[in-house]
């Protein structure tokens, strides 16, 4: 079964065709500037050379014709004809409480989607724009939903409340949600296959660490905490988003800048983080690492270190979340290629009996086992996958 | 040398009379309701009845001037004259990034205190009154400031420094600075002296649990961290302020109720906390654990678990900070008398070999070591003692 992943921004569509049965990436590409001038797809099949189709997409509708025109082209095209296209996964963001785990999309799905647009305003308007098109090109297709926030539904309350009025969590659903679950749950499976167990029968901690970042501690397959929070700003330092913040803060710098709340949230949105830390340097892990790099500096060591000792409190924090733990898990673009995160991070957890492999801290690209045999938790760096995660949970709910 | 300890609030004065050599408490006492109608102090000389003094104070200088009259009274004075007052400590808050330690006041000193105003603007000028009517009625006596702030001013950049623009620290001073520091330091020595130890020698974590409440780390005898941040309403659940939050849940709530960041602010520090989990039921901890033993209950068991596991995390996350610990030391209020909660909160740390003797963990008001012989870190009842504290240092800087 051919599943199509879709992940639908405001301007943006990335998508990926996997055949579900073999797990095998059939194409994929993207589709950037939706409704803006200089509109373009860029469109990859697997083992052919990449294609850049430059043609105006005034809306999403025709973003997904672009797309499945390019599949099944005659020349460079996938497969033969629709027909081969067995399924959609749609990527989500904000499933609230309504979704603790992925759904069949019918009206009412989508209904319930829009209920949860308050929590997540940029984002899941854009998703449905997404599920629209799709049903518009592909009436008969069956379409699967796959929320960001679902794994971490598993959450006992004392690590989803905060310590405000209950009042604003039953009226406003103001509550710890979480964030990059699929890729929670697709790290936290793929590591209890290499301690060779069952994900029932392990403690996973997982650090995700891209330009969003963030920690989640997964025990016996369940998200049991993780640092996002009703909004994905909260947690570790991220490339632009401050995380974790005195609430003090804002009313603070609101008063000495003369700011409103709406423009201090996006400061902290979109100039902090470790581009803020570095003096606005780079958001870009790599260019800090660069700088790190040189003698005499002092701005990236300020970002890289304070961004990783956040990961280390976290990880201990999530130790004590779980009561142990038999694995520490880093993915995305920052977690699975940078060596000096890792090492910073791993200097902290000597006490709990971690110890780097060097060698093997300095490979990128693959599952990985980095830590030594004598290492008390293991570390990891496994690549992420949510769009095979989001085919998987498609197949299993559409097969 | 005896030593007048004075912590001084906007309309209230506490008082101890130390003996700094034997560290014996002479007299002690409170001035409530200073320029407000019904004003009274309540004087307790050791080993003597209570009395309570009812008089108009309109302005701190007549209060300090009752309590000086209380001391040196004829019968029951617990000293002959003011030449027997030999010194005066003053617990003042926030000493921003100017004071590391004790100092002794000066007027370049008053200066310098004055220009931290801006970072605790409620607590600062309240504290400066009460030198300033010390000074007015004691001129010649020698007076030394013990800063909540200076024992974290140890603390390194990647612990205090926010995920926001490096501009806002240089400019404004946005950084952790913690609060608390002199029971953080008091409990923290203590422990190390129960260990057997020197403190240079130990990593410890205190865990400060009161109306206001909060974790540090302290290694070798210096904080690296704690959870309180540029204000003290950072960090854990308290009985009123809400600790971590999200920073979009402020801007959230003020879309949803239209209010203002000051608005807001007003509730995160004082209708938040265990009283804004338990629904308005209390913000002291007693009531609470009173709710919980009852059969069916909900809200006092979801205040206590969600306090507790904040309080868990931060000790996790600390473990990491300093690479392990020796102690982990309960204080203040709530950490003192509640072994409901170091039950809750010593249930995540079997991991780390934390064991609690349940017939210890029920005793109270004593310097205790709650944990099994066997226990990894021990677990310590120290009754927090910053009065004491106060005096020492002042001792120091002036004998």
């Amino acid at each position: 079964m051919n599943v199509l992943v879709i992940n639908c921004g405001s301007s943006s569509l990335k998508f990926q065709l996997i055949d579900a049965e073999s797990e095998n990436l059939i194409a994929k590409g993207l589709c950037e500037r939706i409704g803006i001038e200089g509109s373009k797809l860029v469109y990859s099949p697997t083992g052919g050379e990449k294609i850049v189709i430059q043609e105006d997409m005034p809306d999403h509708t025709k973003a997904v014709q672009m797309v499945l025109d390019a599949l099944t082209n005659s020349e460079y095209g996938v497969v033969k004809s629709l027909d081969e296209i067995n399924a959609v996964g749609h990527r989500l963001v904000h499933g609230g409480e309504k979704f603790a785990c992925s759904t069949i999309i019918t009206d009412d799905v989508i209904e319930a989607i829009k209920e949860c647009s308050d929590l997540a305003p940029l984002h899941n308007p854009a998703n449905l724009i997404g599920i629209d098109a799709c049903r518009k090109l592909m009436p008969n297709v069956p379409m699967a939903g796959i929320f960001d926030t679902a794994f971490h539904q598993t959450m006992p309350e004392e690590a989803y409340l905060y310590g405000i009025p209950y009042e604003y969590y039953e009226k406003y659903g103001v509550r710890r949600y979480g964030f990059h679950g699929t890729s929670h749950m697709y790290v936290s499976q793929r590591a209890a296959e290499m301690l060779g167990k069952k994900p029932e029968e392990c403690k996973v901690i997982v650090c995700h660490l891209g330009n969003g970042a963030s920690v989640s501690a997964v025990k016996n397959g369940k998200s049991v905490d993780t640092s996002m929070g009703m909004t994905p700003i909260e947690g570790l330092i991220m490339g632009t988003r401050c995380g974790d913040l005195d609430p003090g803060i804002i009313e603070y710098i609101a008063h000495k800048e003369n700011k409103s709340i709406d423009d201090i949230m996006k400061i902290l949105n979109k100039e902090s983080g470790v581009l803020g830390l570095s003096g606005g340097l780079s958001s870009d892990f790599r260019d800090l690492e660069d700088e790190f790099a040189k003698e005499g500096d002092i701005v990236g060591r300020r970002a890289l270190k304070t961004f990783s000792y956040k990961v280390a409190k976290y990880v201990g924090a999530y130790m004590t979340a779980m009561n142990g733990c038999d694995a520490i898990c880093f993915t995305a673009g920052v977690g699975e290629n940078g060596p000096i995160i890792r090492n910073f991070v791993c200097d902290y957890l000597g006490y709990m009996g971690v110890e780097l492999d060097q060698e093997l801290n300095n490979k990128r690209g693959l599952d990985l086992i980095i830590s030594t045999n004598e290492s008390g938790p293991k570390i990891m760096v496994i690549p992420t996958n949510e769009e095979l995660m989001i085919a998987r949970d498609t197949y299993a709910l559409v097969k």
